[in-house]
């Protein structure tokens, strides 16, 4: 039997020694690979954070004390030891459990994650919380260099560390985040990382005081005294200046060493962060060859290493090509990523054109007003970007991008329901909330090549212009429609109004009517903003019903925006939106999470011979408001 | 005549020798602060740039070089200097300059600036505009120690520090932000101060390179080398581990000695960080006493330093007043600002309450978080910041505070429009922007009342709520309306549809109405999330027309979701939107702004005979789209 058939919960891993904690390990990360080469998921992180994982659980009571975890995608060993080991083959999967931390999945999940920097923030939140109620579990942050180079994890340093609060902050430095780091902070890491004699000398002190009776209480002493050798080998870390007792680098994939640092922490009455080195992909030949090939990965097979169905082209490979082919005849396009170089196809741009190439770590913040200065000095930067995580850089959309008119391109990737990721990311908000924001033009083209159009389209344009398009590939759907809306199809039964992939189920759903007689009009809206109010009267005043079916939340939705307009100009029409509603969605495939959702073909099918059969029974309806 | 009215552009001061430039700075102090003692407006920080400011422009060339300031109140004496100081009898005013950098008003404001912690990142990008476009001018951001809390700039230094770029960070530290500053960069900073032996040292060595033929480029040389005395003395400074080259700490109130470190900045050809220690408010007994009262003025006596006069009671006092009074009996109430201690009216819980108030810095982002991390660890955060920097935390209130349902108050004070401070800082998107985000109860009073009374209530929710309300004070509205909405004035012929402070407009566009014998239905939204379209639907029935007022951006506005809801309630109706449209608004006095608007009790009375005139002439109104 494997040890880890014996473990049902991290009480039964405390009982084991080092020499079997090891072996676990060694289990843990062969069934990492095998699982997640079934279900897909994040891959090279989590096989990182193998020691690291089973050593808080050695040493802390993830029941009591708080585990946050920072991004989250490395969580599998935590869920594999917390009583989730079975539920692993459903990893990401609808119904099943998520790939990130989830407390309403298990309280020892101590906060949700899946945007970065985060961590240390929502931890010290729950120190304080903790002190002030009197209670004394402990509080632990892990956070990897990647998310380290986000603005919010300094504020949290910088509040953390003159706290005195009683927090432990886990660095964990796998010297990249998805691919490899970017900034100054690197460099502070880098040379920390290169000082063996500051960590054998305190290895040595520590190993000592371990030993000696009362050696834990001479440890703090020698600690606060600043008596230490540090100061005489290493000095003015960044983070020791900020108020943190460093205590590091040690080796993350060191079980033996991580647990006593640990326990060492645990006494400590002030704020710690401990450096932790670790090798990202760690035990698996593929991964540690390549670690940001198999950062996320679909399902592979384990002994080649290869992905079972090769991903198809996708909108970013589109994205990232026509940008490419834009700037070989235009020296003025430059391109910004935040550590998305991978995810937002910008591989040959960044390789043919490094000097146009930017790279500036997980700060969104910074990208978007960077790009404005760049924009204001007379470049034109096409910053690619998730929709998820521009959510971030909402204030310097506003601020320094709309406000001052710049012509910055943003390239928004993975707008719309993304899938196995989960509710931290969905792209449900940039639809509404690019729109309401002044001078910010909002294109949404529906297949690859009205990407090419549109992307070419913004950059001859003079002012902040969004270019937003799904995760994956093109549908049924492969038109080169130009205006601000197009009918796809004519018909005089009721109107049926979409954008980006979703023209797809809009298609089909009309298809669904059509063999039912009803005789649709379907209008593909190719801008948000501004919206083409007056070709949707126009359809409407024919049809007399519409319904708007798209991928994004309720409030502030292109067809509440749309019905307002209608309402306005005093249109009277049977109405119906379709949209997320005023709900975050969780993880499944695109397709059962639209179905869910309600604004797939078969609903869109549905709704409309329900507005069609209605007669206007208003009394009813609004008695179930 | 004074040297200052020589001065028409930054030319004219370069004549100027370092004695008659001193003359010059006693001059604008003297009129900076009778200046600012009629307009009022932003004085302490303007006080503690004038040498700085100076120097800039003795050194630089504005029309050329691109100086950007951070948040951009102090930039007084920038405006005086390029050709503004016949105009700032109009600063803050309709019509007026404005009180922050402004491109649009002239040729030497680089960019916009009025939020915290941007220069970097904007400066940023015009430097590498530059060098792309083979340019060779200078950028400099001066930043203050208060902006420096905030996470993007951390975000741009990591950047830049590892960009190689030729740009020059000033950094202005007054050791305190508004107030006082908090974190562990305080305390970094603190040590730099106090190395006086190094300043002297590299005073001396700047001196002598200064003076000798070839200087520049020995000092040059040397700081390259890294063999300056500088590692003997002070080491691994925050600003030298991310790739900046530290120049300082130097008096920034001497003229000289920041000209001549800024030539030398000149001639550097990476990144260069000149850490400035300046005094905010000098030169005016009354604000060094007291820089913080005098951050922010309204006209005052010059010889007294008194306000001429006294501000009157403001939603900010009822806020602070009503929590201190909720803390007394409820332990688990916490306080949290970001940097905004004053302003939010927090100095009684502050004092009262040391141990549960918590001052973060510029950290909008990290505040939200840590308070849904003290949510998640049983206490109740109250969270109070402006409308227009919450904007900074639009992820956060996603991420970390909506999708887990942390119980946050969040108290949106400066809701709608601000005033004076124009466009970067109208409350003019948190209506839309928080009514987006799932879980969020938006409440949004109208009277000190019923401030008191939703406060109360958000205490006793278990979601994240938001309670907004105005700058200033309360109106003729002084009611205490509890339910989702309320029936202000019963009436047959329209309804008027309002909420906040706006409420007093419509009731006295009821009021214009009423003697023209139109008999209005005034309804009053207490609550935005959700939305009470059952009791519009009532009053719509009962009129069949509608206008909805509000001082919220147009998309995603309570107004448009209205409508569409009606729209799928089938109800019909003459209906219009009055709210701030698609733009953004200027500085002005509020009801100057609410005019310019068409939101003020005027236009929503002529807005509302209009539509009673209107039969419905849709064809007109629709060939005007």
């Amino acid at each position: 039997m494997r040890y880890l058939d014996s473990i049902n919960s991290p009480e039964d891993l405390k009982k084991l020694n080092y020499d079997k904690l090891n072996v676990l390990c060694s289990e843990i990360r062969d069934e990492l690979i095998h699982s997640v080469s079934k279900t897909g998921g994040h891959l090279a992180s989590n096989l990182g954070v193998v020691e690291l994982t089973v050593a808080l659980h050695k040493v802390f009571d993830s029941s009591k004390d708080r585990i946050v975890f920072d991004v989250g995608h490395q969580c599998y060993t935590h869920k594999m030891l917390t009583g989730r080991r079975d539920k692993m083959d459903t990893l990401r999967q609808y119904g099943g459990i998520s790939g990130f931390p989830k407390p309403t999945e298990s309280l020892h999940d101590a906060f949700v994650a899946g945007h970065a920097s985060t961590s240390i923030s929502a931890a010290l939140g729950m120190a304080r919380a903790r002190t002030l109620k009197g209670d004394s579990y402990h509080v632990i942050a892990i956070i990897g260099d990647g998310a380290l180079t986000g603005g919010m994890a300094y504020e949290a340093l910088n509040d953390a560390g003159q706290s005195r609060e009683r927090i432990i902050v886990l660095l964990n430095d796998n010297e990249m985040s998805i691919q490899h780091n970017v900034g100054g902070v690197e460099r502070q890491l880098g040379r920390l990382r290169l000082k063996p004699q500051y960590t054998k000398l305190k290895d040595n002190f520590r190993r000592f005081t371990a030993k000696t009776p009362g050696g834990k209480y001479l440890y703090r002493f020698v600690h606060r005294a600043k008596l230490m050798a540090k100061s005489l080998v290493i000095h003015g870390s960044m983070f020791e200046d900020m108020g943190f007792t460093y205590l590091g680098p040690v080796d993350g994939h060191d079980l033996k060493s991580l647990c006593s640092l640990f326990e060492i922490a645990k006494g400590y009455a002030g704020p710690v962060l401990i450096h932790l080195t670790t090798k990202k992909g760690k035990g698996y030949k593929y991964s540690e060859e390549h670690p940001d090939l198999y950062h996320g990965v679909s399902k592979f097979d384990v002994d080649s290493g290869q992905a079972i169905s090769k991903s198809p082209k996708s909108f970013s490979d589109v994205f990232g090509e026509e940008l490419l082919k834009i700037a070989d005849t235009n020296s003025k396009i430059c391109a910004i990523t935040a550590a998305m170089q991978y995810g937002t196809g910008l591989d040959g741009f960044a390789s043919k054109y490094p000097e146009r190439f930017f790279d500036v770590g997980i700060a969104e913040e910074h990208a978007v007003t960077m790009a404005a200065g760049m924009a204001a000095g007379g470049m034109i930067p096409v910053f690619a970007v998730y929709s998820t995580f521009l959510q971030r850089a909402y204030d310097m959309l506003i601020h320094d991008a709309a406000l001052s008119n710049e012509h910055i391109v943003f390239a928004v990737d993975r707008a719309g329901i993304v899938g196995e990721d989960g509710e931290t990311h969905q792209g449900i908000f940039d639809a509404a909330f690019l729109a309401q924001i002044p001078n910010i033009k909002i294109l949404c083209p529906s297949s690859y090549e009205e990407l090419r159009i549109m992307l070419n389209k913004a950059i001859q344009m003079n002012s902040p212009v969004a270019v937003r398009y799904p995760r994956g590939g093109e549908g049924i759907y492969h038109g080169s429609s130009t205006g601000l809306s197009e009918v796809l199809k004519v018909g005089k039964d009721i109107t049926l109004v979409s954008y980006g992939i979703l023209i797809n189920e809009t298609i089909r759903a009309a298809e669904l009517l059509e063999n039912d007689g009803v005789e649709s009009e379907v209008v593909k809206l190719n801008t948000l903003s501004p919206l083409d109010l007056q070709g949707i009267i126009l359809s409407v005043r024919k049809t007399g019903a519409i319904i708007v079916a798209e991928e994004c939340i309720a409030e502030g939705s292109a067809g509440q925006r749309l019905f307002a307009g209608l309402a306005e100009k005093g249109i009277s029409a049977k109405a119906r939106l379709l949209n997320i509603g005023n709900r975050f969605v969780p993880h499944g495939t695109v397709s059962q999470l639209w179905k869910l959702c309600g604004i797939d073909a078969g609903s869109i099918y549905k709704t409309a011979l329900e507005v069609l059969s209605d007669e206007g029974k208003i009394e009813t309806r609004s008695a179930s408001l």
